[in-house]
C-alpha cells in the first residue's frame, strides 16, 4: 500500500503489547512512526530494537502536532484519561485514533475532554497472554479482524486514514458503532477470561493429581487467566454492564444443563446446542464489503449494516 | 522397550480415534496387535491403511484367547456392556483394559460381568476434537499421561503389563483409584467440555458481528465445542455425579464474580485468584516415581500417595 507524505506519521501512545506491536507494523509498512512509553524500561527496550520511542510524552505529542500525525492511544483504559489531558494540551489539533478493548468509554473520554470531533475509534482483535515490549510482534495484526468506528460523529476523511492504517497492518477492517462493538467483545473476549478464570480454579482446587492429568481442552480453556490480572480487570471493568448481561445469560445458560444433569443424567440440549454454535462460528466466512465510498450519502449507515452482517473491508478504492 | 514375545499381543476393541491411535502405537512399538470396529467404514478405513481391523467381534476376541493378548477397550461408555458380554463369552481368561473417559462406571460393569479380577482401568489423557480413523495417530500418546489404575484388586502383573504397553505408546503413568480419577477429570476434562459449550453460545448469541470479531480467546475457548455432541455426552454423562459437584462449585465462582462486577464493577477476586491457578497449573513439573516394585507390600498404596502429588512413572525397572 502506498501511503502519501502527509498521512505518514504516526505517533503511539503505549508500546506494550498491542502498542508496540503496531509501531513496528507501522514502521514496516513505511509509516514515520515513534512512541511514548511511561515505564523507562519499556522504552528502553524499544530503542535497544532501533525504535523511537521516549518517556517525554509532551515531547512525542509535540511532534505529533507539528507533523499532523495521527496519535494512536494504545494503554488501558484507566490511563486514557491521562492520555486525553495531555494531548489536549499539547497535540490540539491531531486526528485521533486509539486500540482500546471497550469503545463507549473511549468515546465518552473523548467527549468530556473536547476530542470527540477528531476521534474514530479502533480496536485490532490480536494479542496473546504475554504483555510488554518484548512481546511485540510486528506481524501480529496480520489477517486479524481490526474494529474501527462508524458512529455519529465520524468524519470521513479521518475514517479512511484510521482505515489504511489498519490495512497497512495487515488487518480487515470491521465497522461497527461504539455499543454494539461493546456488546460483542463482551460476548467473545471478555467472557472468554471470566470463564478461562474459572475453569482455572476449578482445576487447582483439584490438587497435583487434578492439574497432572490436565491435558488439551484444559490447557486451551485455561490460557487466557494466564494474562496478568491488572491487564484482565483493565479490560473487562470498562465494560462491565454489556459482561454482565452475557455473564448473567451464561449463567441461566448453565443451570439449565445442571438440572438436565441432574435430574435426567443428561447434556442433550447444553452438547447439541453448544456443537451447533460452535461449528456457527467454525463456518463462518467473511465477505468483502465494495462500492460504498466514505463521505458519499447514507455511507455511515451501509457500513453499519454490512459490517452487522460479517462483512469486512479488505481496501479502500 | 523390549516386549517379550508372551505379552507381545494386543487387541483393541473400537478403533475410533484413542483405539485406533493406540492400535497403530502398539504396532509401531512391536506388539502384534489387532482390532475390532463396529462400523464396516472405519474397519475398512484401518485395512486400507494395512491395519489387522475386522468387524466380526467373536473372532477378534477368541484369537486373543488363544494368544493370551490384553484386550483394551476402547468404545465409548454406552457401549462397554456390550463388549464385556462378548468378552465373558469368547475371551474369558484374557486380561483387560480399556481407554474409556470414566473409571469407576467401567469397573462396576467388569464386577457385574464377573470380569473384576483380570482388569485393570487406563485413560490415556489425548485427543482432539476429531474422531475417527482417519483421525487416527500414532504420536497421538507421546509425552501424554496415561491413568493407570491402583485399585484394591488389582494385581501386580496385570498392572505391570497394561503401564508396559502405555509406556510403549510414549506416555508416562499416573497411578490413581478410580473415583479419584473420575473427581479429578470431572475438573480437568469434562468442565472444559462445558465451558466451551456454553462460551459458544454465548458467542453465536452475538449474530455474525459478534463472531466476526472473534479472535484467539474465543478460538481457543470453544475449541472442544467442536467434538460431536454424542461423544460429549458418552464422555461426560457417565461422570454425572463428579461433574454436578464441580458445576456448582463453578457456578458459586461465577456468581460471586457477577455481584463483585455488579456492584463495585470490579473483577478484582476472580482475575487474582484465576491467575494463581492458571500459574499453578502452568508451573507444575512431573517428578518421576521411583523404587516402588509392582507386588511388593504396600506398593498400591504407595502408588496411590505417589500419583496424587503428582508423581508419574516413566519406566519399569
Amino acid at each position: 500500500m502506498v501511503i502519501s507524505a502527509k498521512q505518514a506519521s504516526v505517533c503511539v501512545l503505549g508500546t506494550g503489547l498491542i502498542g508496540g506491536s503496531l509501531l513496528r507494523a507501522a514502521v514496516t509498512a513505511g509509516y514515520v512512526a515513534w512512541g511514548y512509553n511511561r515505564t523507562p524500561a519499556g522504552a528502553h527496550a524499544a530503542r535497544a530494537d532501533g525504535f523511537d520511542v521516549t518517556e517525554d510524552l509532551p515531547a512525542a505529542l509535540r511532534r505529533a502536532e507539528e507533523t499532523d500525525a495521527l496519535i494512536v492511544i494504545a494503554v488501558p483504559m484507566p490511563a486514557v484519561d491521562h492520555m486525553l489531558s495531555a494531548i489536549a494540551t499539547f497535540a490540539p489539533h491531531c486526528p485521533l485514533t486509539d486500540v482500546v478493548s471497550v469503545k463507549a468509554p473511549v468515546a465518552a473520554a473523548m467527549r468530556e475532554h473536547g476530542l470527540i470531533d477528531r476521534y474514530v475509534g479502533g480496536h485490532p482483535m490480536a494479542g496473546t497472554s504475554e504483555s510488554g515490549w518484548t512481546a511485540t510482534d510486528p506481524g501480529l495484526f496480520h489477517d486479524a479482524v481490526w474494529a474501527v468506528g462508524v458512529d455519529e460523529e465520524v468524519r470521513a476523511e479521518l475514517w479512511t486514514r484510521v482505515v489504511r492504517l489498519a490495512l497497512a497492518c495487515g488487518s480487515v477492517v470491521v465497522p461497527v458503532v461504539a455499543a454494539e462493538h461493546d456488546r460483542a467483545v463482551a460476548r467473545i473476549s471478555h467472557l472468554p477470561h471470566v470463564l478461562a478464570e474459572a475453569l482455572a480454579l476449578a482445576g487447582a482446587a483439584g490438587g497435583d493429581l487434578a492439574l497432572g492429568l490436565a491435558a488439551g481442552s484444559f490447557r486451551d480453556g485455561t490460557r487466557v487467566a494466564g494474562t496478568a490480572p491488572d491487564l484482565v480487570r483493565a479490560i473487562c471493568e470498562p465494560n462491565s454492564g454489556a459482561l454482565l448481561e452475557v455473564l448473567d445469560e451464561t449463567l441461566r445458560v448453565l443451570d439449565a444443563a445442571r438440572e438436565q444433569l441432574r435430574t435426567e443424567h443428561s447434556l442433550t440440549d447444553l452438547a447439541e446446542a453448544g456443537h451447533t454454535a460452535r461449528l456457527r462460528y467454525a463456518s463462518a466466512r467473511r465477505w468483502e464489503i465494495t462500492g460504498i465510498r466514505p463521505g458519499e450519502h447514507d455511507w455511515l449507515e451501509r457500513l453499519r449494516a454490512a459490517g452487522a452482517r460479517g462483512g469486512v473491508l479488505t481496501r479502500l478504492d
